[in-house]
C-alpha cells in the first residue's frame, strides 16, 4: 500500500519511475547487473547519464552558452562551491535573506567570500515575505547575487526573477527546479539537491553560464571546480550513479507528463486547492503572504497545536504520511513536489475538513 | 540471468542484498513509501543509519576513540578535505607514491597542503612494487602520511601497514576497506569510497581518531569539516540515504558471512586461485611483485594483445563481465571485492585456460 507522501525532501518520487527502477534492479538493460554495480565510464552508463543532461536541458531549455553538472555534495555543498568558484577572496558578494536556508549559504559565504552584504532581509515579517523587486539596493562590482528563489522550511516563494543589472544571478533552486518552466538566461548559476523534484538523495545538479567557470579560487577542492567538472563530463571522478539513473527516469517521466508547462499548471492547482481549504478554514492558517506563497512547501498551523500530534497519526492512518513541521517551527507542512498527484492534495483537504469537523 | 561481474567499481554488489533493496522498493517497511522517499531524521531512517555505523564498527573494530562519517564527494573528496582538516597551510605532510590513487592524491595535496614531500614513489619499477618498510624516510613532523594501500588500477598492495612513528597515518582505503581484518587503531584517517566493498557510488566512509578532527583550516567547506560532520551524526546536510542504506544491508550480509575473518580466508582464497592461473600460464601475465600483489584487483595481459577484444567479448559471453582493464593500461583487470564469489574465480579461471587452449 502506498501513501500520499508529504516529505519535504527526502521526498516521493513518481511510483512508475520507482516501479521501473524495481523491475531492472537485479539485471539492467539485460547486462546482468544492477546499474548500480557497472562502471560509470561503460558505455550503457554513459548513455544514461548523456540522456539525462539532454532530457534536462530539454525541459528547462538551458541556453548552449551553460553547462550543466551532475556533482555531490547537496546544496550545502554549493553555499561553499559557490564563493570559491565565482568570487574571489577579497569580492563582495550580495546574499538576499529570506529565511533558514538563506541564512545557511550567507553563514557559508561569510566564512568564504571576502565582504557578504545582505541586501535585503524579511526577518520584520519574520521570513513571511520577499523583498519588493524596487527595494533591492545591490552592491556595484559584487561578484555575485545570491538568494533562494524557494524557502522549503518558510514556504516563501520568490514570484519575480530579482533583476541584477549583469551581476550574476546565483539561485538554490533545490525545492522548485522542474516545478515550472524557468527562464534560464536571467540566472549566472543554479543549483539544486535532488531530493525533491529531481530524484534520490546524493545528487547534486548545477547549471552555470559557462563563462563563470574557469576563475575558482586556488585551493578550491578539485570535485567542486566547475569547470574541471564539465571538462570531465561530470566524471572528474566516480559520480552518484544510481542516483544519476533515478534523474533520467524522473526526467523521461516529466516529459511524459507533457513537460513543465503542464506541470506547473497541475503544481499550480495543487497548491490553489489546499491554501483555499486553508484560507477558507477558521482552524488552519498559514502565515505567509499571498503573493509569494510556495507552490511547493505548504506550512500550516492548527488553531490548538495540541492536536498536532493527533492530526499527524490521523492522518498517518488515512494514507496521508510525513504532515510534521519542519523541527525548527513546528505545524504541520505539506510538500507537493511534482511526484505529489492532485488526488494526494484532494485526500489531504478532504482530511482536513473531517478533522476540523471533529476536533475544531 | 546474472553474470559475474568483474567491474572494478561501480562493483558487483551481493545478490541477497539486491533482492533485499528490489522487494521493499516501492514499500519500506511497511511505510508506504520507498526508503528514498523519506526523510533522512525520521525515526525508520535514523536507525537505519545508526545501525549502519555500529555494524560498520563492529565489523572492523573500530575503537571508540574514532569517529565514523558517512559523507559525499568520493575518495577524490578526501583528496582534498584530509589537507583542509588535518595540515595548515604551512604544513609539511607526507605521501607515498605508489601508482595512478597515489599521484591523484598527492596532485590534490600539492594544491591544498604547504609542503609535499614524495616519501617513496616506486616508478622505477613502474609501481609494480610498494617500498620496503625500512626505506621510508618520513618528514620529522609532518601533519601526516598519506598512501594508498590498494591500487585499484596498478593492482599493487601493501603487505603490511607503515610504522610512521606517531604522525598520523591517513590512508586511502577505497578498494580494500573491509576485505579482511584490520587494526584501525594504527591509522589516524581511513577513507573509502563505497563503490567497491560498500554499497552504491556516492558514499564516502571517513574513520577518524577523534582527536584529529577540530583542526580544520579556516575556510574549510562545512560539508567537509569532520568535526562539524561528527556532531551532525553525518547529518549536517541531506546525506545521500539509499546509499548509507544499501551500505546498512552490504554490511549485514558481511557479519552473516561470518565477519571479516572469514571474508579474509575467501578473498586470499580467490586471489591465490586467480595468480595461480596466471603464473602457471605461459600466455597470461601479472607484473606485479609477488609480495604485494592485490587480493581485490587482479590486472593481467595476454600475450597477444591482440586478442584482447575477443578475450572481453567471449568472457562476456560466458557470463564473465567486465573484465576490460583500465582504460590507462589496457589488457585485463578482474576485481574480486567481497561481492565475487568463489564460483566467480573457478569460472573465470577455467574460462582463461579454455582461451589460451584455443588460441595461445
Amino acid at each position: 500500500m502506498r501513501v500520499f507522501n508529504f516529505a519535504a525532501g527526502p521526498a516521493a518520487l513518481p511510483l512508475e519511475v520507482l516501479e521501473q527502477v524495481r523491475g531492472e534492479l537485479t539485471d539492467w538493460q539485460g547486462s546482468g547487473a544492477s546499474v548500480m554495480e557497472v562502471s560509470h565510464r561503460s558505455k550503457p552508463f554513459l548513455a544514461v547519464a548523456r540522456e539525462a543532461e539532454r532530457l534536462l536541458r530539454e525541459l528547462l531549455a538551458v541556453p548552449e552558452s551553460y553547462k550543466v553538472l551532475f556533482v555531490q555534495g547537496g546544496a550545502t555543498g554549493q553555499f561553499a562551491a559557490v564563493p570559491l568558484n565565482l568570487a574571489r577572496a577579497d569580492s563582495a558578494v550580495d546574499y538576499l535573506n529570506t529565511g533558514h536556508w538563506s541564512k545557511k549559504a550567507i553563514g557559508e559565504a561569510r566564512r568564504l567570500a571576502g565582504k557578504v552584504s545582505i541586501v535585503a532581509d524579511e526577518g520584520a515579517s519574520r521570513y513571511t515575505t520577499v523583498p519588493a523587486a524596487e527595494t533591492l539596493r545591490l552592491t556595484p562590482g559584487a561578484a555575485y547575487v545570491h538568494y533562494t528563489p524557494n524557502e522549503t522550511i518558510g514556504g516563501v516563494e520568490f514570484p519575480y526573477v530579482p533583476d541584477t543589472a549583469g551581476v550574476p544571478l546565483v539561485a538554490d533552486m533545490s525545492s522548485t527546479i522542474l516545478s515550472r518552466p524557468l527562464e534560464v538566461s536571467k540566472f549566472g548559476l543554479i543549483y539544486a539537491g535532488a531530493q525533491k523534484n529531481i530524484g534520490p538523495a546524493g545528487l547534486t545538479v548545477v547549471i552555470v553560464r559557462e563563462e563563470l567557470t574557469g576563475k575558482s579560487r586556488p585551493g578550491t577542492p578539485a570535485v567542486w571546480d566547475y569547470k574541471g567538472i564539465a571538462e570531465a563530463g561530470s566524471m572528474l571522478n566516480t559520480p552518484p550513479t544510481f542516483a544519476w539513473y533515478c534523474a533520467g527516469l524522473v526526467f523521461r517521466w516529466l516529459r511524459a507528463q507533457g513537460g513543465l508547462g503542464a506541470v506547473a499548471a497541475r503544481n499550480r492547482a495543487k497548491a490553489e486547492l489546499l491554501y483555499q481549504a486553508i484560507d477558507g478554514s477558521g482552524f488552519y492558517s498559514n502565515p505567509v503572504a499571498r503573493e509569494c506563497r510556495s507552490w511547493m512547501n505548504v506550512p500550516f498551523t492548527l488553531a490548538t497545536p495540541s492536536l498536532d500530534e493527533t492530526f499527524v497519526a490521523e492522518a498517518r492512518r488515512a494514507g496521508l504520511a510525513n504532515l510534521e513541521g519542519h523541527r525548527s517551527v513546528g505545524g504541520m507542512r505539506a510538500s507537493l513536489y511534482n511526484a505529489m498527484p492532485l488526488e494526494g492534495v484532494q485526500a489531504l483537504v478532504a482530511f482536513m475538513k473531517e478533522f476540523e469537523r471533529r476536533h475544531g
